[in-house]
């Protein structure tokens, strides 16, 4: 074939500070199967219902087809909407149908909120870190990221400044089994975190997609659930993804009927809809509880795949480093010593065939620690993360000596 | 229930423009079952293969279910990708794999070309009248439209000025029986209108979803077949919405390496990918050659719909009014005699249950005339055609004398 055709043309200003992640660009490497990869952020292949999936896909398209198969409406499948709602009022929150507009997977949900809620410059709070892929999709807006403090137990609402909130667009948070920290909210942090919210006239973005991964200690309130008491503005974002499976694209936001109305014009305009066909397949999936008994098999294999990373660590890592336990989730987030880079250190790991993700890109705001890193251990069998912990292990004492 | 609790927030600057389209209103009364709607854009649900998708699905999930589940590139699915990149290369194209973007539906091919190539009060150049869906699409990103003259063959080279040009990102055209006239662009002004481009270095978006709905006359060839003859920079968005079912949500846009990675980095940030099961479902049906075999049939229904339509419209409408005769695709376009105002004629005709799309909205700039209209005729039987040409008829009558 002839060398295609390759013109220019000019980018917009927002295209070109676009720039491929290091994420991404990781990712690639770790596609090799000889690379023991604690980099993705993939939810076990394992625990995929497939056999359920494809039922339900031919039931739909045996008794509905056409209508599977036809354009549907912006807001999404009603009665899939529907038993959204039920099932947050199920824990607590007090939502109508209405409130609930069906995206195709929750990093559209971060596009459209971006699309709707962001103006160039504009304030938007982070936790520190926060979630990359968030960081990544509002960027695309333009905003001005500020960073708020966090510790151990993850956002510290105390830290949350009325000189930060003013004019801010909204404060982006994830509550349970952060990514990247595996960190999770306590109640009363929670609690604190709408009323103090309430009272700077902040809303809220709740981004839980973990939150249904809990293996250890109790589930603690959704922020969606608390915001009514308080007076706070909760915008919760879900997702099937990690619940069911992630190459459906699947999930949903919850808000003010009047933020839906602005959400489901700017979905028209970004794609129409999300696919007829998955919705209601996936409704058929839910519908009659299949999540009550799949979830506890998810859950098990997920708390033993941490247990296997967090013994490993135990044994291998040096006392100088510490790393966080997480009750949920898929991430274990480490500090090492000071003076260690994580950048150089996956240099050095990549050579040896081990794969993590450095800490620095999760930091929307300078000065970014160079010695952190997140651990994924969910797509990794036993043996291999004992070798991979092992080979970090050594490779960071090398540095230490 | 309780009351939902419905805070308020800021909305964007862009979100504040955002207003829902005036289409959208109408097809919610529309979807009322007794009315006759000339107002949709759905395709024919009996073209729908049904059947075919099904077994697809199934095949999909049995034989490789996990990684139809997971995760997968933002680029698409690789062998999707090759299959795009060699039908178009069978009709004249010269494009490899990589210039392939897999996307979900070709409504998110107007976005992201919005996100990377639009600028606020950026020049972006349309056909007079344009599609309505692009014309929304493209105003999040708050671009300065100008409108290019088009004529009865649709939009004129010629009228491509200089100045018009001058630093606009792209001309946005809809070559094959454009959504909302029907028109067609003759070979001679296809040539002439990539050879005018790319004297300008004016970059052409050319979206095609229809182009494999002809039904009378000989395929013309794509713009981008002709872009490297011409040196013109042509960035080509295609469907399966018409060819497959819409429901599905997949497309692909065809472009330079260099605008597929950045349109990539924008995706990843947008919905990281489009659905895995989707693109390897729709790769088993076409990948042996199924549309050759479906496509005739789906030609065939609109064919004879078509004619049903201009039928109708020759016995009924007066002898003032004029209309297109499409060669392929869903639409007719009324000119009704100046002094009539199609909004006005909408407002009546629902009364009379029966629905069509005013012309106004598809212009970009003013002046719009306010005497056309848009007509749908490929998911109404025959009979209700001939009735509901008669009610529009009546009215057009009743305002004339």
């Amino acid at each position: 074939m002839d060398k295609p055709f390759e013109p220019e043309c000019s980018f917009s200003e927002r295209a070109t500070q676009l720039t491929s992640s290091a994420i991404r660009e990781i990712l690639k490497v770790t596609e090799r199967p000889d690379v023991i990869s604690f980099a993705g952020g993939l939810p076990a292949p394992s625990g995929f219902p497939v056999d359920v999936v494809r039922a339900a896909f031919d039931k739909v398209l045996v008794s509905n087809g056409r209508s599977a198969l036809q354009y549907g409406p912006t807001e999404g499948y009603a009665p899939l909407r529907a038993w959204v709602a039920a099932d947050l009022n199920s824990k607590g929150a007090k939502v109508a149908p209405e409130n609930i507009l069906i995206v195709s997977g929750s990093q559209q949900a971060l596009d459209l909120l971006g699309k709707v809620l962001v103006d160039k410059d504009s304030k938007v709070l982070v936790e520190t870190p926060s979630y990359l892929g968030a960081l990544q999709s509002f960027s695309l807006y333009q905003p001005r990221f500020v960073s708020v403090a966090s510790d151990e137990g993850g956002l510290v609402p105390e830290a949350l400044t009325e000189a930060d909130a003013s004019g801010a667009r909204f404060l982006y948070a994830l509550p349970n089994f952060q990514n990247p920290t595996g960190r999770t909210l306590s109640r009363q942090r929670r609690e604190a975190l709408v009323t103090r919210a309430a009272g700077l006239g902040l809303p809220v973005v709740e981004d839980d997609p973990y939150g249904e991964l809990r293996y250890a200690g109790e589930p603690e309130p959704s922020l969606l659930s608390l915001a009514p008491d308080a007076g706070a503005h909760v915008i919760r974002m879900g997702s099937f993804s990690k619940v069911l499976a992630p190459g459906l694209r699947l999930g949903y936001i919850a808000a003010s009927r009047k933020l839906i109305d602005k959400l489901v014009q700017a979905k028209q305009a970004t794609d129409l809809h999300t696919a007829t066909l998955t919705q209601m397949a996936v409704y058929e999936i839910v519908k009659d509880g299949f999540l009550d008994t799949h979830l506890p098999t998810v859950r098990e294999l997920y708390r033993q795949q941490c247990g296997y990373m967090l013994d490993a660590l135990q044994k291998e890592f040096p006392s100088s480093a510490t790393w966080t336990r997480p009750e949920g989730g898929m991430f274990i987030w480490v500090t090492l010593p000071e003076g260690i880079d994580t950048n150089r250190l996956l240099q050095q790991s990549i050579e040896e065939k081990v794969a993590f993700v450095p800490g620095e890109p999760f930091y929307a705001n300078a000065p970014a620690p160079r010695n952190t890193l997140r651990l994924s251990f969910v797509t990794v069998p036993e043996d291999k993360i004992r070798t991979g912990v092992a080979t970090l292990a050594r490779l960071i004492k090398a540095q230490l000596a």
